[in-house]
């Protein structure tokens, strides 16, 4: 079992996170070039967690240590490692090195690795492969990308309906070669369509002349081939599969997808979420390097500077408003961030109720319709406190009605917009998490300006 | 096998999302009290579809059909239920199909259930439970919440070290009662600390005369029964874990966690670390009455309120400068804007970072200089455009210069509190999740404002 947690960061968060001094230990040994110190450091290490080391230490420290430890680079390392970092440790890697660490793996994880390599290195690693897994990678490279054909694995340990465990077990231990991980028998018709799922567990424990189709697992589902990875990790959460079959457009069975794979889909997705959230790429990534980090996030500042100038155009309208009464230029960030703010609070619940299928036509409009209610209420409270402000502050009554008057609006606004918004999303095909933010907040933006200054307008002057 | 997919809000998500069409067939059996027909709609839905239904339709339909199911309601959709919702069905069940119910769930299960529950439905459960089972789960929940003992299953398979392949499987073999699902042998010490997990295949595909300890897997980790189940969560997403053994503080074997449990705790963690940085309760669900909603709300825009005025209150200092010059009102949010989305971008790429154990001693520095670095990059480039915004808009090279300087000085302050907020609220112990951006928007609304109307103080008054 290997050591891995020690002090760090904060106390809270030690566990599993890399040792400091282990790190330190690594790197002073790479830098002597001392092989058989750093093989005797890394062996305990799990590759997720030497791959997580190499994304975090530089790029300079990162190339000497895999050239020093050559021949010991495991293929599951390749697998763990991101992508932005994978390419370049390739490129590093000795090409038998890479035809070594390559053939170690299982076939799901070479097509993973594909994926996100160019075609010279795509070539280097297929050429390493034998030639009945080559052809099952390519087989799966036909599937599109992000689909279950690309996750699931090929090999599946099946038996007829007809069989008892008896049959079954001695087929078992009698297969030349099984899966390094399986937990299901999937039971299959004379077409090749699943019936079911019996677990080991169950298996082991049935009288030998038991049918297999007698101990089924009770909820069984199937994996069309071409479904969204999403949904895969989706029904596997659901529905708490550990693994289910992958079947082609005929319902035959084509492979199987396990419980882990899933996992990983599940993570990344909610990643994706988190990042496109916040107006970053979703392959942001800690470890990118500068030029990569400012590519990503460029982008959506640029975004956020036409929305913001699209504020500002608001504001300009009402320059003579300002020139009369500058505690109006004092006091409408306020409406505007809290229209934001609020906007942002009801965009992220959709936003993970769609990801999460708990928003459908059985609950939409009552979903919006309490967005609107609580934007209301919640504007009506921030009101009587802003009201109060203007009074207080500024000694005008007028000014305080103004401002809570807008906040009131931009609130209402903001519920509306934060639900609304993602939905359209949705409807277009467009992922709601990507843009919603965006749009969310010129709304609540325009609409704070219009309304506090357009009202003070009105009102006030 | 359960058909669930049909036409739902849009094509690109009907996967596994309710079926419209079925539940309003449900509610109108549910409306015309026909149980028979309620129970055939029902029968082929899986519990956690079953759940979300629930969720999905009004108060009042809820209860009806909760009555109306009657002695059919499963145990298992009280585990797939939202907190919210599970408590005001446990109150309308009738008492025995509630105790009938709950003796059918495993006693982790009945645990998550407990949890949440207020003190007389608490006694109303544990009742209903069979003295062993009562104890189990009086047992379990001596852990802390959230801790790995609360989510472990009690049950473990295990084998003496000294066993080989054809004891273990007579044993299995014989057995009077295995759990539902186990994928792994545990093999132990006499003083029952574990040393290692067989799997069932591996089993199943050996020599009778094999010893357990010749094919344990290769990687093996051990939970401590205290550790948080979001490191739990994390170590099985980590090392590929399908099931882990749960040890005491003297080593030994107290249960066991399988990766389905894991799965679902990954996911909410996640949930949480999105809905607090987008500042609302991580407890929010769209489930959630108003005036629940309210109040998981008002608390975080208070807050933001209080960090707004702070904002105005900065630019109350400039209100001789704003009265002479119109145009810095109209270009400040701007600033300010591109601050905050800037000091967002960092702030979440740090949050998930610090999440998945990618931020740590071994890179922090490097991180910090890059955030800076790339705030000061895109801040380079979004002051040319501003300043050639103030120069065609206002005709002004000076507001030009300032707005560029404000720009540059803003996003540099962005990105280093981005990545500096978060990292002092995990070393204090804080989630970095929970208040880390409202602290950044604070920090760049303040610098922003006062940036640009500071320096168009000194530059252009």
């Amino acid at each position: 079992m290997a050591e891995i947690n020690q002090q760090q960061i904060s106390d809270s968060d030690t566990e599993y996170a890399l040792d400091r001094k282990n790190v330190a230990r690594i790197l002073f040994a790479v830098d002597r070039a001392d092989r058989d110190a750093l093989v005797q450091l890394m062996e305990p290490l799990h590759a997720a967690d030497i791959a997580d080391l190499l994304e975090q230490i530089n790029g300079a420290d990162r190339a000497a240590l895999v050239r020093l430890y050559g021949q010991d680079f495991d293929g599951d390392i390749l697998s763990e490692l991101d992508e932005t970092i994978r390419e370049s440790v390739i490129s590093i890697l000795h090409p038998e090195v890479l035809a070594e660490a390559v053939r170690d793996l299982e076939t799901d994880d070479v097509v993973d690795l594909l994926e996100d390599l160019d075609e010279p290195q795509h070539e280097a690693i297929l050429d390493a492969l034998e030639d009945s897994d080559r052809a099952a990678v390519e087989q799966s490279m036909t599937y599109p990308e992000f689909s279950a054909g690309r996750l699931m694995q090929r090999e599946v340990v099946m038996a007829p309906d007809h069989w008892n465990v008896g049959e079954t077990i001695d087929f078992l231990r009698n297969a030349e070669s099984l899966p390094e991980q399986f937990y299901h028998v999937v039971l299959v018709d004379p077409r090749m369509r699943p019936l079911g799922n019996v677990t080991l567990g169950r298996l082991m424990s049935s009288g030998r002349a038991t049918l297999l189709a007698s101990i089924l697992e009770e909820s069984f589902q199937t994996i069309p081939v071409t479904q969204d990875e999403g949904d895969v990790a989706y029904a596997f959460n659901q529905y708490h599969l550990i693994s289910a079959p992958v079947v082609d457009e005929n319902d035959r069975l084509v492979g199987v997808i396990t419980i882990d794979d899933a996992m990983a889909v599940l993570d990344e997705e909610n990643e994706e979420d988190i990042l496109r959230l916040a107006g970053v790429d979703s392959e942001s990534r800690l470890s990118d390097r500068v030029a990569d980090t400012i590519k990503r996030r460029l982008p959506w500042l640029a975004v956020n500077l036409l929305t913001a100038v699209l504020a500002s155009l608001v504001i300009a309208q009402f320059e003579a408003a300002i020139g009369q009464l500058v505690a109006l230029a004092v006091l409408m960030p306020i409406v505007a961030s809290m229209g934001g703010n609020a906007g942002t609070q009801s965009l992220t619940v959709a936003v993970r109720a769609l990801a999460t299928k708990d928003l459908t036509g059985a609950n939409v409009w009552r979903v919006i319709r309490r967005e609107i209610l609580v934007g209301f209420v919640n504007g009506v409270v921030f009101a009587v406190i802003m009201g109060a402000v203007g009074v207080f502050w500024f000694g005008s009554p007028g000014l305080g009605a103004v401002i809570a008057a807008a906040m009131v609006i931009n609130l209402v606004v903001a519920g509306l917009s934060g639900i609304a918004v993602p939905l359209v999303m949705e409807k277009a095909g467009v992922d709601p998490a990507l843009a919603s933010g965006t749009f969310v907040t010129t709304v609540t933006d325009v609409v704070g300006f219009f309304a506090f200054l357009g009202l003070a307008t009105i009102v006030l002057l």
